[in-house]
């Protein structure tokens, strides 16, 4: 155990500072969840395989952590079955148990198997992390916290028009301005297939239109030819690749193109409804958009689609985003098909965009204020004294547990960024007072407690 | 999957009023350590299984979960290995990763690991999930959370003093009366076992002691003397199954049992010096006792012992624990040893003794405040105005998202124990007021909003 040593690839530490960063997004994050009405809720790290294995097809089955038996966890193994050393078929013998992947499949079994406690319409949140062995790169971890917010049970576009509030909330609170909030609908999508007689491409179409910002029109068109889509077709759905101005005259685009499609003219209606509602209802930092490329989760989602960019100027994906669906429970047997919408925050990414574009408050970081230096047993005493009342007033303040050198105990403060050290001598105790230093300033001033708390409340 | 959809026996769904709860808990140990100059660090769920196995003991190693390779794990394995069939000898060739069991291997390997960007003495705090393929019984779970608050990088004693202040400050803000926190010594320990003729037999001896609680004296004495201590020193060390009184009187008797130990003397002198100056700073909460049959986790700890009991009355084990070693970093190759205390406290217990004691504030479940009942899409809308001011005030209010029947709204709010709802027609939009209606007396006003918000903060 001589080499120094290290962490699983794709896992990270946190330090003090990347800790205090975090807990500030997602204590925002909880605030806001709470403000709206949406209850906590928490689940194991790992589920039952059989929860898990098939629900995120066939590459998520693979990327799924898997939990060894306990004990001898080989003598259940069939001879026969060991005898083949076949990796795939050996895992479902020898582990029970796997690591959550996303929130969304736990909370549909928490849905399903608390049905009868759950009073619906159901509005929770959970920020949990999860596990996926995907191949580490910049920006993807092995281990992250998703935080999730969903109501389900209730079908009123009244819940949408509450998750554009949210995002707008929380990112008002942490002063994330020109962040936008992208919105589609899925039935807008199939109406677009529909419309040009590619009802069965549905996939194909989406998939080379969400490209469009990256390889522009020319691409878009050259890859659904491939695809097998005519260039009649095409012609007739060229009015979206240009479409610009605000979300309703974007929408009055749309509304002629899918003048024929009763599944469009639906999407269209329901967006239209919640941008009403927004527009009545204001918003203070947050711009609601309409991107009809925007194909996130397309065998998922059923309605409204959401994702969330970054301020203009910051590279990074997307940053939030969810949508409608129309059934959650029924892969757990449950009876009746349970609609809801749900979004996601992405806790990393906002990280990174809240430090390039230095948005961390200083209180982020609940650093120590205060740091006593120590200059032996009596002194200490009459120091820890002045603590404790700095830490019943609220005031993060310590002691220096060593009566060490000086200037050892100013580096310490130095180096923890402790702007302010409290000298108490022989002298101080004498006079019933402390020495206040700014470290910043070199400033000194002389005060008895009830000063040395009012100075640095 | 049509059966109902269950979870990993020994683990836990949390409810929204579970995690409330505990995270109301959890904000108060945040709140403290931070007070208290303590820095929260983050480690991964998961280690190298060599950062773990090894450092618990052959069962804590049984113990630990371990994760499957990914891919083709199987192919790696040599056909030798693999033909003996031994379900240990397989597990390292198989799963390179396990779940962390406690925080303190973790972060004994951060602390080496990161050694060169920390500034001793490091406080830091942690609290995170850990994972034990224990059997699950009442209040023992496969997945549960430690809160451990530890100072490394100094010998002072002032480290011990401020452990147990920094008890006090928690248990006085959970507002936990009748908490005792017990000292004892490993020197204690030590020197008592000397002092007998038994140094060799110091495990068997305290061991022994530590059932004096349970088993009474005469049973202490039979299994001291089966196991080879004889009469003659179970007569001399007679007067520690009789010590009483205060810290202090305790103290006294043991300084006559330990005059000829230098360890035992030492030990003295420690619990000493820790509690002349918690008399002079003062408790506001908690009891400190010393208690010499205290004999916790005799391996690790070197100096302090600290055991915390709940309220007298209340059926519980200890609810945190901790203690001084001397070595926290040498499994990891660190160079130097590094001395340190930690303590660290029961979440489930903690959580199981505020609420025999009903001891749980009522905003620690911090439930929606106004439900806004919905009488159709315009009512809505200016039912949505005020919920957004509300919230902006910081005050939790919903909309309900359908205009069901009244009957099944009021329901809602009541399953939900949602204390007031407001009502809004076409008469109180034409008079531009909100009746209030206290669910709990049936009062109702009619208030405009800022008399609303006035009335609900």
């Amino acid at each position: 155990m001589a080499q120094k040593p290290s962490i699983p690839k794709g896992t990270r530490d946190f330090s003090p500072e990347e800790v205090s960063r975090r807990n500030y997004i997602i204590n925002t994050l909880r605030h806001n969840f709470e403000l709206f009405g949406f209850q906590p809720i928490e689940t194991p790290s790992f589920e039952n395989s059989s929860t898990l294995m098939g629900k995120y097809g066939d590459e998520g089955d693979r990327l799924i952590f898997k939990i060894l038996n306990s004990g001898d966890y080989l003598s259940k193994v069939s001879e026969e079955n060991y005898a083949a050393k076949d990796s795939n078929a050996l895992t479902s013998e020898i582990s029970e148990k796997a690591l959550r992947y996303d929130l969304t499949v736990p909370f549909a079994r928490y849905v399903v198997q608390h049905q009868n406690e759950i009073e619906f319409p159901f509005k929770r949140y959970q920020i949990q992390p999860v596990w996926r062995a995907d191949r580490p790169q910049k920006g993807r971890f092995r281990e992250f916290f998703q935080c999730d917010a969903d109501a389900v049970g209730s079908q009123s576009l009244l819940q949408e028009v509450t998750f554009v509030q949210l995002y707008d909330a929380v990112f008002t609170d942490l002063g994330l301005k020109g962040t936008t909030v992208k919105m589609n609908n899925r039935k807008i999508l199939s109406g677009l297939a529909e419309t040009i007689g590619a009802s069965d491409k549905l996939i194909d179409f989406t998939v080379a239109l969400d490209k469009l910002d990256k390889i522009g029109e020319e691409g878009v068109i050259t890859e659904m030819l491939s695809k097998g889509i005519t260039a009649e077709a095409i012609e007739r759905v060229k009015p979206i690749f240009k479409v610009s101005g605000s979300f309703a005259e974007k929408l009055s685009v749309l509304k002629e193109l899918l003048a024929d499609s009763e599944t469009g003219k639906q999407g269209i209606e329901e967006l239209q409804y919640i941008n009403e509602k927004i527009e009545a209802l204001g918003l203070k930092t947050v711009t609601l958009d309409l991107d009809v490329t925007l194909a996130r989760g397309l065998n998922y989602y059923t309605g409204a689609i959401f994702e969330v960019a970054a301020p203009k100027g910051v590279q990074m994906g997307s940053i939030g985003g969810g949508g409608r669906y129309d059934d959650l429970t029924s892969i757990f047997g449950s009876n009746q098909p349970l609609s809801g919408v749900g979004i996601s925050f992405g806790l990393d990414r906002i990280y990174l965009v809240l430090e390039e574009l230095n948005l961390f408050p200083e209180q982020a970081i609940k650093g120590t204020r205060l740091l006593f230096l120590n200059f032996g047993e009596n002194e200490a005493l009459y120091c820890l004294k002045a603590v404790q009342s700095l830490r019943e007033a609220g005031i993060t303040a310590e002691l220096y547990p060593d009566s060490a050198k000086m200037k050892k105990q100013m580096s310490h403060a130095d180096k923890r960024n402790i702007n302010f050290v409290v000298l108490a001598g022989t002298q101080e105790m004498a006079d019933g007072v402390y020495t206040l230093k700014n470290m910043k300033t070199g400033e000194q001033q002389s005060l008895n407690l009830q000063a040395l708390i009012k100075a640095i409340s």
